[in-house]
């Protein structure tokens, strides 16, 4: 390198008028306006005109040869623009620098995606040529968005007094949630390691080792079936905290939220946050990530179907059942029958027997059940819960069940129907349950993890009878509909966590087998505990505006876990499979 | 908790007398004195004496149950100590908590290790219960200073403008250096992700990006014969600039060095540190690690004994060879003929035909080439280079082959009889040779990597005539003997990679089967870049003093690779096998 940067292209500005400066970068574009050259060079930093004049032959020579996407050194004067020629639109818009001196510091051929304007290309060839994807404006500030975040959350936590502490990604394979990537043992033939699907047993380890708090962001493993938008790896912030209580965390949590979402995207967020009981968001919005901002809340009809006509649904109510429903509000006209029967049809795909509909035209009552129950619809009109031009979905069942499948039928309302709101639903889920009944083992599982604390008093009433009634000391931060973050005060009790382990049907060989050196570290001094992780990659995506996670990681995969760059995952040699005593078996 | 703490143990003193205070911690020791009980309260922030007295019954009974390491919670009032209690080797010395309320928060069962003293116990059993090794105030106190590293060395590369981006751990198995863990893709079967040894290609990628400036402090897998201090898994401080030359990134590094040590442990770092060539320190110390503190630097006698009558001296010197030794002062009477030959074996374990020895003693030669060359080895007493009481070990060879041999004794000479010396001996080695000759491939391979760009008027010069000759632009940091950092200027001109590639003997597919997308990525526009890589571990041990890096990570494994704790690497299901369609073939 002949020319080094004096400064970067952004940096600039009417201040540098006739100063002599260095710039490397990349060319943007590059083309003759009557004989002069007019370039754009392009750096991390910013965007500047450059002008060659013919008069200077050598370097107009060299610059006849120059593409976009060629690296270039270029020195020269910066100079105000004509005023005509000033680009209020760009930060250095009022300057150009005009050439002195360049040199040309690598070529480029002609790139294969466009890396000054957008254009619809498949993911996979984005992910293919990924270094040049990642030259677009968009994914330079997304990534520093996030290098910007995880410098204010470590910051955070330290300031807190919380310890970095990195954790094993080379460790046992563990039962919980999801399915283990294995790495094979060369050194002990036969054996695994497992890549941790989070730190859990680790950061409470750590809580037993007396570290008092304690985060990390982590990368975390997990080999699901990936779906559109979920990663094999990912990254959450995670982090325990001893001797507090459940209020404690979410007030240290809030406080991390306020100062990210203030200092990345000046936006300022309301603390405390609203905290919903996992009862009240299931019976309001049917969903335990609901998202607020569309209203659009489930209503329960049942009283004033009480003593209705229409006969399975007055049984169901003398049963225990509900008649819940979803009221769209200046929409009716936008429900034809085919459309009410796409939504039948898909409230059936989540497990529905069936669905009422209810129109009001004028006042005038459309329903698939005016027949048997018009008394009680003309109530909803009158009572005005079902205005005009409104259009309701009711159901009939249990509370639970009707409550989630409203939830589905209430997420696709607001994607098909409401406009999309901006600013941020930021929300807290507490009070979950501690077990639900896993309807194909035939047993108790932990909602949570086994490791959650239970509310005692509960535990102590039910945990015997009827142990699904208990709910657990456990909490889901939710933000625009997405889950971000869950966490937990965790049990330090062993008589507790034995119980429980119990209960979800573990025996002994099981536990020790899968949990034995938690259980061991828990005989010698575990202190109260508790803490959370917060999902990383989803975070900075719902900050920078983006659907997809993939837009904020540097190098995703794509749904089928590959890569399209390097080509991983790819075959590896006999010689390879012969060290690690493994072979194919497909 | 019925007592939630209002203060950490540690934080408290004579200000805090008479205030009432909740402590939560461990008990590190208790006993009765008189009939009152004294104990010992510790948290991560320090301990404290609490007293427990007998008046205060129901307490007291309580107390009685207590033991070591129980995590307890206490109320009390803060007070002075006796004028004769006072100790002033503790934080809190002058003070105690009378205690009126307790609360054990959790039990413990007798610790299989000591946490309040230190004993000579087994690395397996201490693996086996890091969670308690854990609690031991020198590795808190290690972690704590490993913490603090890691924010100061983000907080210094971030106000460097440098983006912190994190590259994937589930990548492509490349042949880079050392072996690679693989991990099985369950969704393409047969195919395998391999953990990075080290995130090299993606940070050049990054530069293709236009990022400009990288780091990260990244996990890094290789897949070795585990020696005592090596771990499967370590860390490294990773950066890459772009537009840079190797002095910006020695200044660049040694800025983080110097804060560092300067925050760390408040030592003082001399900048610039001093540079020497690898030719350098191959002919002075025999290393390209050289501790420089301990002198003993290799002395060439080859001109004394050009006309040697020693006729095997004299022919190697007419062959070009050389005569150098190294100079121990004052300890010619601890080498005992046994002794001497114990270090001839020694030289010839690692190459050496034999080993010549000179003793001054009262300035008469006692020498194993005594007879042959008497008169040269009175110059060398003459001539004040092997004065009274020295030994001195000479070797008869190729240069660079004895200087090689001399840098193995040297070392084994300070070890065995050098006083450890204090402080750190910082240095960077330069000018490495770009190609070494693999007598076993029987082909040139490359010294640092692929990617290193030679010096370019020597590659000009030397590439198709004598590639030996050449040397690249990278650059190693050595502190004590270690070297802890290793980086380099990279090739960014596809012409002059391919030709590497072809001296190092990879055909086009090869090439393509390995770096295929970097050298694709190259093609479009990349910057002049350069960058290194910094053994986080090894830094922070030197920095704690201590000799392995085990002490400076949470959780290490053993030599073997293993965790005794988890007892990862352990068996899996058949199940998990299948689904991975692989199978043992032990």
């Amino acid at each position: 390198m002949r020319l080094k940067r004096t400064h970067k292209c952004g940096e600039l500005n009417i201040q540098n008028v006739d100063e002599t400066v260095i710039l490397n970068g990349w060319v943007e574009r590059i083309r003759d306006l009557g004989g002069i050259k007019f370039g754009l060079l392009r750096d991390r930093y910013g965007k500047i005109q450059f002008v060659i004049d013919p008069e200077n032959k050598d370097i107009y020579d060299i610059a006849k040869n120059i593409g976009n996407e060629y690296v270039i050194a270029i020195k020269g004067i910066i100079r105000k623009r004509p005023e005509d020629a000033i680009n209020k639109n760009m930060k250095t818009g009022e300057i150009e620098i005009l050439v002195e001196d360049l040199e040309i510091l690598a070529e480029s051929e002609t790139p294969p995606i466009y890396v000054n304007k957008d254009e619809e290309i498949s993911e996979n060839l984005r992910l293919k040529y990924r270094y040049l994807d990642l030259r677009k404006e968009k994914m330079q500030k997304n990534l520093l968005l996030r290098h910007k975040a995880l410098q204010i959350t470590r910051q955070y936590f330290s300031e807190n007094d919380f310890m970095e502490i990195e954790t094993p990604y080379l460790t046992k394979s563990t039962p919980e949630g999801a399915r283990d990537f294995l790495v094979p043992s060369r050194l002990k033939p036969g054996s695994f390691y497992a890549l941790p699907q989070s730190p859990q047993l680790f950061k409470q380890l750590l809580m037993v080792s007396g570290f008092d708090r304690y985060f990390q962001i982590a990368r975390c493993f997990r080999d699901e079936d990936f779906r559109a938008d979920r990663q094999p790896e990912f990254s959450q912030i995670d982090f325990e905290l001893s001797f507090v209580d459940m209020d404690d965390i979410l007030t240290l949590t809030e406080g991390l939220l306020k100062k990210l979402f203030k200092e990345l995207i000046d936006y300022d967020l309301k603390l405390p946050l609203r905290r919903f009981t996992y009862d009240e968001a299931m019976n309001k919005y049917g969903s335990d990530k609901p998202d607020t901002r569309y209203g659009l809340e489930i209503q329960d009809f049942t009283e004033i179907f009480e003593n209705t006509g229409a006969a399975f649904i007055k049984k169901a109510i003398e049963n225990g059942q509900k008649v819940k429903g979803i009221v769209l509000e200046g929409k009716a006209t936008k429900f034809s029958r085919k459309r009410i029967d796409e939504y039948t049809e898909f409230a059936k795909s989540v497990g529905a027997g069936g669905l009422i509909w209810v129109k009001n035209e004028n006042n005038n009552i459309k329903s698939s059940i005016k027949k048997i129950a018009e008394p009680e619809l003309n109530k909803l009109i009158e009572n005005e819960i079902i205005k005009n031009n409104n259009i309701a979905f009711i159901l009939v069942g249990d509370n639970n069940e009707i409550n989630k499948i409203l939830g589905h039928i209430r997420v696709k309302l607001i994607k098909e129907e409401m406009e999309k709101k901006d600013g941020f639903d930021v929300l807290w889920i507490v009070d979950f349950p501690m077990f639900t009944w896993d309807e194909e083992e035939n047993r108790l599982v932990a909602e949570h993890h086994p490791f959650t604390m239970p509310k005692l008093d509960e535990f102590e009433k039910f945990a015997d009878s009827e142990p699904l009634k208990i709910r657990a000391q456990c909490y889901d931060l939710v933000i625009n509909g997405y889950e971000m973050a869950s966490g937990s005060i965790r049990i330090h009790r062993k008589d507790l966590q034995n119980k429980i382990f119990e209960l979800i049907g573990l025996n002994e060989k099981e536990i020790n087998e899968k949990f034995g050196f938690l259980i061991e570290a828990f005989k010698y001094g575990p202190p109260p505990h508790g803490g959370a992780a917060i999902g990383f990659d989803r975070l900075i995506a719902v900050m920078a505006g983006e659907e997809s996670i993939k837009e904020v990681i540097a190098f995703p995969k794509t749904a089928s876990g590959s890569d399209p760059m390097t080509e991983a995952p790819s075959s590896v040699s006999e010689k390879q499979l012969k060290e690690l005593k493994i072979k194919l078996n497909l």
